[in-house]
């Protein structure tokens, strides 16, 4: 690892720093597990018993915890650690990690009607088709797919195995992890005499600015309209976007949720891992579903909402998940009782 | 978008025009969001009321509302405006999306002993192993992978980056989204002394006509016999198949359900979102399972079967879960009342 | 498929035989449906009464059934017959199965920097990046990526299309099957002014000898340190696996399980289908997850955890459900009650 003092840290991203500015940097890591040549952090107040003991070089904190801080050793005084956490990692793998220069690989496969802008970099075997246009900067990973007339903006990354599909269009300073497909066919058949007559998906994927999206997950294409990403919004890995979904603005889902066709995501929401939301819904801004949870009606206020069975030990649970199917005949016995008395 | 007239629509599709057989449609699109130029549909009674005000150059409706629609405009009469949209999306794909005559691309990596009918097209870095087999006009999308002796049906499309296990086999006309893997190993071990032995799996896949998978989805070959998906099955996004799974025909999965090893499931059957289906169960036909549901028993007898957390405000759903783990107490006290009294 | 004589069976794989050693055997298949070239066998005793009535030519048993299963003809008997299945199924394949030679395919893209140990197969189209390193004996798929500084140990086999992030390894005789992501950012990033700031995950992801991972299975890499997955450890399909998750050794999960992150998870647990556990939880070695559960807080005593909700008809879900959102205040009513008595 690269050898950086607190000196070119601070100079780098700020921050108001107590101790040797010479002291000199190797890593980032946690407070538990840091050691002289540690930068560390202290952004959750839940693990201010970690800071007088920790053996990290440097910690980062707020002003709260600056004379804490400050007994141990050094430190560097911010409003908000957790952020500075955050641009620290960046600063950090932009010195460390080693910067190919853009090319375009010979065993790519591009259409000679594809536009790419200054600076593009294509991987190995990716194949570009007809009319696909590339914005300055993007990087284009090994053995990505790009059909007819699909956009990526500038300063896009596409990591290893991604299909955009035909029309679809991602914004710029976007990241989209490996496996992922946008524009895939949205699930819509008509049932005739108990066969399904498939309905063709004529819209497209439309991906904002600044989005990310997790390996392997999904974003159908619309069925007549487009399925919308709006800026800003984070997806994990392996979630289902069904087709027609618009999520708003900044609003990030954590891994395996799956939202259904139609539905309305606001912007500012948060959505949970294996969370369920059900088609044609509208979910107000600043709704956050808890994980697991199966939204099943539109949400109009903003708040944390859930719905999950907790977890026992497996006899407990058989008892109390069999009396649940007698819940509303219980119910009904505890009125009788109340009128009773 | 390319310009039609009424007379285009109903002379390739039929229906009973009401208007002017002269009138321009340049999209299809839904009644809320419709101009003059586009022709729109009202498949669901519960959307009535945008009827009178869409401004959709026409209407496709039942007979039922015919009045309502002539009322205000241009509209064709067929007894069902679903099937009917679904196939008037498939003629307009028909005239609206580039054909690319089929040919084998240059890159793709054939071996010399696979069979490939008239018409097949291969895209880019396609591989096609040894003893292959692809019927009469099959498209085979880049980046696939077919492994040695499997079968893609004739008609049938594969998106970019599929892969076809060994052995396994695409019947005709089936739609294969990108992403999806076909045959790979069941998920079986004989536990031994705290470790995991490997079975290995010995089944291929079979898969019927008119199949459709979505993008992501996973179906494992089977441990001795085959895993089968009837005809006409449609599978969305993200869904897992385990080994000797066997699917009924004409049955539908939305997107991230899952069905674990050696489930039988029936004939015109649907599984929602995100629902689970425990191994070695049987479902008989005509079984729906809703959204995020548990199916931990076999089903039999036709109908809609549910079981789902209510989500809620996350105070109240805290209460009320945190009471749920004494439920079966409830019960008894509530049995001690009732004897009481 | 080959034919093979009980005594090659016994001669490769032990066990007492009691029949006709020169009894041709061509496939293996379960009790119901073997005819007098299956070899069967009886791993669970719930299975006994197809014991008498198949038409297996020979049946694997354990010692209690040598009896009965004498009384119908050939059998080998074995302390466990579903680990000799399992054996079976091992030599079955390495009999059946064409070897093709280890070769490097000409249209792999591969880094001179690179370094393959004897015996290494790289499938066609593969891309492997600098400094990757490569044990002997190990096949890469077609269409992998191999990015910069990975490591995959000596006799691993990689199906097609799997993805292996920069500086993430592999261990010695793993499986990994196609569509599988490793090495993909984790997921985080730090709120700001309604907004997301990425964290740059500095980690990799380290996974021992002897693990299988499902197809489309996703394994993010580390935030600062790594992702582990100690030996043996066995996936499913479409699990996601989040960042600095520790899975121990010899620990098996079921289909669409996730598993957020930094949660730790003993040794020799099992996962259910579609099981979540949340993140910065603990799990101690032994615990057993059931299928679809959520597991919210941690577990410190070895047991089987549940918490489904159970399904029902639909009409009788949806009273039980509606009536649980009132289920605190019953239970207020129900001490009301008590106190008045």
């Amino acid at each position: 690892m690269a050898l950086v003092t607190l000196a070119d840290v601070v100079a780098a991203l700020g921050g108001d720093l107590h101790g040797d500015p010479a002291t000199a940097i190797s890593k980032i890591g946690p407070l538990e597990a840091a050691d002289s040549a540690t930068l560390s952090f202290l952004a959750n107040p839940r693990y201010r018993a970690q800071l007088p003991v920790s053996l990290a070089g440097c910690v980062i904190v707020a002003p709260e915890f600056a004379e804490l801080a400050a007994a141990r050793g050094a430190a560097i005084i911010t409003p908000d650690p957790y952020l500075y956490f955050a641009r620290l990692t960046q600063w950090w793998v932009s010195r460390t990690r080693p910067v190919v220069p853009a090319s375009i690989h010979p065993s790519a496969v591009i259409d000679a009607s594809a536009l790419l802008a200054e600076g593009v970099d294509v991987g190995p075997l990716a194949v570009i088709e007809a009319d696909v246009m590339i914005g300055a900067g993007a990087r284009i990973g090994a053995h990505c797919v790009l059909e007819r007339n699909a956009v990526v903006g500038a300063g896009s990354r596409l990591a290893a195995r991604v299909t955009l599909g035909h029309d679809c269009r991602i914004g710029e300073r976007c990241i989209v992890h490996s496996g992922v497909v946008i524009g895939a066919d949205g699930f819509g058949f008509a049932p005739t005499q108990g066969r399904w007559e498939k309905i063709e998906q004529l819209g497209a994927v439309v991906i904002g600015n600044d989005v990310e999206i997790g390996a392997n997950t999904c974003i159908d294409r619309g069925a007549l309209g487009d399925t919308v990403l709006e800026d800003g919004v984070k997806l994990d890995n392996l979630i289902q976007i069904g087709h027609n979904v618009h999520v708003g603005a900044h609003t990030a889902m954590a891994g395996c949720a799956g939202i259904a066709g139609s539905a309305t995501i606001g912007a500012h929401c948060t959505v949970g891992g294996g969370a369920i939301i059900l088609g044609h819904l509208s979910l107000v801004d600043h709704v956050h579903v808890s994980a697991a949870t199966v939204i099943s009606r539109s949400i109009n206020k903003p708040g944390q909402y859930s719905g999950v069975f907790p977890f026992d030990e497996n006899s407990n649970w058989e008892k109390n998940a069999a009396t649940l199917r007698q819940l509303h005949a219980m119910r009904d016995r505890l009125r009788a009782l109340e009128k009773k008395i």
